[in-house]
């Protein structure tokens, strides 16, 4: 199962090349905020991430969601929590969001497996 | 073009056990509302089952238009109260539906297959 | 309190007025689609009114759940049917809807007291 | 200016109270679940409060962003961390944000001027 | 009619200065990058300013719409261009976007008659 | 890689077919509508094009955008034009666009290939 997170590591970092490879400075700029709006500050790491989570997961972007995911476990997040996030997104969001869901479980489930 | 339906309900139902017995309140309370929310009341269950397929297509929700869709065909549904009930969410929601349609007529067919 | 339907009814009569008279064929065809969209066909005029309601609330177009609540007003929903089509909403579309909600109920009891 | 913040209380508590006196079981229970799902868990009010607020902001509801910050004002949350969660909200969700970001800061300040 | 863009000015500056002046790095830069992404490049103001609010109006953001609307007749747009403009969004949009189409004729009128 | 633009067509092309033939005539002039709306005009079709593409794109429809991307393709536009578009796309939207602005570089890839 933890094909998933290598088959979306492996076209992610593929495109992402291709596209900041392509210079366009607005594009550019987008990708470096991204890296810089998760870093601590005021709010820690963790708490960041989480608010990454919640954003994607009621905007229902699945490679958003699992993208933060990601960051998520490595940021040492539990599963308890991440799943806490999720359950405020689905309320939020409302049932819309539970086909997500299911897709964030599962890759949450490849996160876990692939660490063991 | 019947696999289209077992595939769906196959994932559907593996991911919801999972969520299910992970034991978060606030999801089961979710899924339970889903539940009530589509069962007969002021409303008979058809009307409800148009209800939420019209809102999971102007959400654009491919997944939820799938299940409301196989609940409409049990509740007796024709095709052309669904399809009326599509074109109105085309409507309201614009040509960025388009595509949903074209996923939600495909899976109309795989279920009208499957039961002749 | 009925007043907000007098201001919502003379707002968009003037501004239809505006956009109609303007005569760009594709906005002109759209408004016509939407006269046709809800009359009766395999639906009957109920049922084809909550769907256009409920698509407006996930939506949460305020302006489009007023005008939907006028329609389903005038062709003979009660309050029962209205506020149950409004659950299923709130419920697809997460508890974002619930202040969309609250300006739909007001707006419904606006119109009961208009015809009392 | 704190005007904003009373403005804001009482219709939202007279359409509150209007909506749960109508007794909609989904509706009523909708409502429960918003109160459980922001008590403190496995993660605490603050974290869950900052959620709430980014999930509000880019899914661009005013009156769910102004709750929110009511909460993250009532539960310790400082100018520094709210602020930081905004900046991910508008980063997500795009420059369509910034009009809504415009009401934060302004119904912010007002709750600050409240309580000084 | 007029004072709906001078309202519209006032508020928009007073608030956009209290946000940059509140020194958040990335909401900073974001408003630095709106600036950029609209000068002439590839393709020229004019273009840029219908996509801008295009963008705008699909995603149903007034504020959006005002300030491109703005700026489209600054790049000397004309009406026949702004409203096919406008067609596009509302077919692509949906009827979901006709109230916000009532909103951007109101304001297009009302820049007319300031410049008279 | 061109494979990717093959078979869209051809489940685009089969699906249309099938709604198409199924006769729903608000559906059938929505389709017909939009052939109409990106006819030359007041504005050129270059400049319609881009401006589906950033309304498909900041919507985050996938398939909407890979057509936009091939009329666009068809109607002369360069890469530089595009990606322009695109930047602006991904600004107003915010970087929930990132994952479709992958797919939107892929598929425009997959279009030089196949014209190569």
């Amino acid at each position: 199962m933890s094909d998933l997170v290598e088959e979306f590591d492996a076209y992610r970092s593929k495109m992402n090349d291709r596209i900041l490879n392509d210079n366009n400075k607005i594009i550019k700029r987008i990708f470096n905020l991204d890296t810089n709006a998760f870093a601590a500050g005021a709010l820690d790491v963790k708490t960041k991430e989480l608010l990454g989570l919640v954003a994607s997961t009621v905007l229902r972007c699945d490679d958003c969601v699992k993208y933060h995911l990601k960051s998520c476990k490595e940021s040492g997040l539990t599963s308890e929590e991440v799943i806490e996030a999720l359950s405020i997104a689905t309320l939020v969001g409302g049932t819309i969001v539970i086909p997500h869901l299911r897709r964030a479980y599962e890759f949450w489930d490849a996160l876990q497996e692939k660490t063991e």
